[in-house]
């Protein structure tokens, strides 16, 4: 079996996380697991939803969206259609309860961030690059409201981060990019917590169906994968 | 620990499958898991969507949907809101890429079978009853091409189940209902085929994270749990 | 002529009405006009919609939906289409006033009741059985209140029921079934108070033209057809 | 008892129909009840919806709105809502089951005629106004074809005409106008023939029920009253 | 060169602007450019939009709508298809902001004054027209607030009136009529105060592109006409 | 008077503009002006929009939308609200034209060509930007589908770049940045073909009416720019 872009089976994709992308946003930060990129401004906004307020609590979310040529052929830009798609709310569904997973919202008090995830350029595991990513711009607007004293301790209890793993021609491999995501037999996403707890474990068979050792050899692969993100993420948040 | 029903941790409700809940549908099945039901009907139309046309291949694709007043306090009505939330949406493609993981969709031919899964009273594990009625429903839709000899061969591969499966209190059980969902460290729903084969797995820490030693507990509950599934489907089958 | 379900012409179909049908709403009523069977939901919340705040008045509404096979053929799911058609909202328009004419809205307090009449198998009569089933539910529902003191006094005038009448080859006929309905001459739906009142009569001519005469034999059709379901709504609440 | 406007009972409003109102559409006919107005125009457009091609058959159909400011205080534009409300959608099904109902589709040949009517002053009737000056609407456009040779015969089989009748102040008056449409008991609009058959009946009890000698004194109103109606329709299409 | 209307190049279409056009809204206007009919309706309402509430200053905003067939063939009713399109808003931002242009909003206090303009019938220059209209209805609606001393002062500092200019077959033009508009080589729309500033200026290429001297033809056209309009509008305002 | 940014009122910002932003499209620039930054994708397609076919010309349109934290608070995403607002739209539409004023689309054939500009960074000018970036991406799907021998000949006419100006304390600049353009008098986008034609001019009185002189000068100083932003495009054209 030989990987399309060569790289062993256990291998990540080339790992870049930029800090202060844009300007404006209250963390901002470009994640590029490869040819894939993705662009995640967390905003910082006083007040809750309505379910909580009142609670003392905080509340983070997340949006994502694809450029409408992020990809090989271009697809219908949401906002003209009128809705976001199944995939679309899935994803920001999946980013948001695994940012939630990390915070103690009670001591985040009554603030709302919004990670938005705009994918510039797809290649295959947006969905993992974008928690892996706004998980570093949470990060970001979290030390934004310490530094301004609106938050006396830090709501972050640990770091966390996403990687895909499948079964491309009968091997599992780490990172998929897009030429094996679509051709793979098994595709799964792992979001998994710096103390190497699993959050979210989301596998599919795409063709044959797959067994407890394969999932077990994906699981394996995964943790190994996402121990070098959170590595990418702490070298990312120690500059600067 | 005492699970609120009184079951043993890897006790399932109790699992009532009716087929011919209604007149119209090709393929029809109250499926109840305790007192969640859910009615599931698969409807057979000739010809597949447009980016399947001219390839002599079949679609499989489910709806879902809440009555509004299956839960506890009433939901808005979808179609009165204008759009099917994220929730609905992420459930119906789980179903469809469950039903369509057991079926050739070649030998289907150019046929479209939907199946409608719609709650009439919820109790916890809504999806995973889904899947497991409208398999029942779907192969009753097939029998019936096959009894008209639009079809000449079986396009089923198996049959396919699915059940929730949570850590509550700190213990791993099977088939979670409201209470216990609502309460549940993790939660987690796992498809099945009759081979034993892994088809979705789809894990949430919901507080805490969860370890692979409990991942594998959790398995070990759901593939007992599906497997007395198959024997309710087939039981169901058998009849009339 | 024949009627295509052998039934004399001033005949109704089999009618139960079955109470507490699901586990959650305030009132549950499945009713069945023959093959025709909606799941009437009433549901109590506090509060009224803003043209009544502070009016110490309260209000009753419906919605009303098919299930997309309860029909022939399947119909698009309304909540995927993005909207509820002209025929449903006309329908629960008509439901809810009906509703409200025989309730004395004073005497219920600032409660909103919504009764949701979600048809399960559609044989023509959707509206009328609705209206017929959802009184019911509405009955369970205000004597809960009364139960839980919530209200001092009942706020029910009057049942309030609901049959079809039309003319099917040239002979004017009760409780048309689908086949009938859909090749009728004229189609008239009646609501009458249980003080032989009229509430609503909404017929129209679907091919010919109708004269009075015909109008009057309808009316009269209906009135007896009204008065037999008066007397099963009344069975159905003394019950348990 | 007094009416508001000082009319007799049985007394309609100054009714004017005024064609070629617009300049583009094939039939244009400015349509008042007194200080009602609406503006029909009917469209003829070659072809006609899917479920009738190939038929050899034609199709009418009818859109209705009011423009913000006709009525007292100014209402949400639809258009600007994203979405027409049930009242419209139920008053434009109403319009267009009235023209076809005295139109042969099949001398129609398969050409559809839209009318819009569109509110530019409301005072009450505004649906039965709109029938009534639809039809003449719809007569020019039909003889537009015949002219143009495009129709041999024409499919108009007789005028169709609609007022309002109800119950003010315990009284059977014709021809509501809002102050008394929006006190009155009963409101029954009727659509007739020039045959003097019923079309479409429709009464509703505002507040206390209305019993079958009611009914036939308003029906009796109603009748009388468009027959002075068809009356205005063939004065108007008598000129130019 | 020669007008398809006949007209000289600066001649602008008979004006006629009739106030009191229909009975319910604060200022009711029919503006007629030739064939180009539209009805301004003004309706005041208390109360700002929310991002006002409080500073003391009062709104004016307009909407913009065409009847379905007021062109030449049917366009879609925008309420049907469930949003307004692009030209649409953009042509009601337009008259907003010409309208807000000349009146003081801290005079006017916490009250937001809507103008809507409904197109009754087009043939070019609907926009020009519009804000034309909108104009005289908002001095009726503003003149109404002071006569019930609900305000002291008036908010108008001056009139607004706009007109369209453009290049037809290589001349400068005034007043495009349709036939002109659908081939002019560059279109401009010019809104101007009565003290001779300029408000908006949009000119578009249709075709070739055009020079400053060719803009400046246009703009001296166009102050010549919109000075006619003023005067229309001030003799309209005279009356009555 | 001081500019915020300390610039000279005939001075542009820094204009970079950098092809091959992205892998996918087949034109791809990020245009920065100051901290203003577009994304622009031209996408290619075969075949044209239905009123186009089979009249062997081509077509070009444009998207437009900005990121939700593109700004200095964020703004509610367009897909999730289920529209594009007003400005979205005039925007878009103001992209398309400029394009496709400067391309022969009968040379360009029966293909579309769809330019997206997403603003990930706005301060000020993104629609001038977007015009500006939107070219060169249109060059650069040009010259593929010619290097592709899909075209023979070069369907673009000249280039086409735009820029703001307008009058800030009483000054006339060019090239507004946010804090100019938020607090300006005047504002006006000049759009401008390489052979100096003006294609589009959109002034807008914010505060003060502006008089012929100053629209003079404003041009004066929109030419100057314009040509300076050719110069960039040129330059950037000629790389690589």
């Amino acid at each position: 079996m030989q990987r399309p872009s060569g790289r062993q089976p256990h291998e990540l994709r080339e790992i870049t996380i930029s800090r202060n992308y844009t300007c404006h946003a209250e963390g901002s930060v470009l994640v590029e697991f490869g040819r894939t990129k993705v662009l995640c401004n967390a905003s910082v906004s006083e007040g809750v939803p309505r379910f909580l307020r009142g609670s003392g609590q905080g509340w983070i979310t997340a949006e994502y969206g694809m450029l409408p040529r992020s990809t090989g052929s271009r697809m219908d830009r949401e906002a003209a259609r009128g809705k976001q798609g199944g995939r679309t709310l899935e994803i920001q569904r999946l980013i948001g309860r695994s940012l939630r997973a990390v915070v103690d919202l009670k001591r985040l008090g009554e603030y709302t961030i919004t990670v938005d995830c705009d994918v510039i350029q797809a290649d295959g595991g947006t969905r993992t690059a974008s928690i892996t990513g706004a998980c570093v711009a949470l990060v970001d607007a979290l030390n934004g409201l310490q530094r301004d004293k609106a938050l006396k301790t830090d709501p972050l209890n640990q770091l966390v981060a996403s990687v895909s793993v499948g079964v491309y021609q009968g091997v599992p491999v780490l990172d998929l990019d897009y030429p094996e995501d679509s051709s793979a037999d098994t595709d799964m996403n792992v979001v998994m917590g710096e103390d190497g707890g699993l959050i979210e474990v989301q596998g599919t068979a795409e063709g044959a169906t797959f067994d407890r050792a394969t999932l077990n050899q994906m699981l394996d692969l995964a943790e190994a994968g996402i121990r070098d993100l959170f590595e990418a993420q702490r070298k990312a948040l120690a500059q600067g």
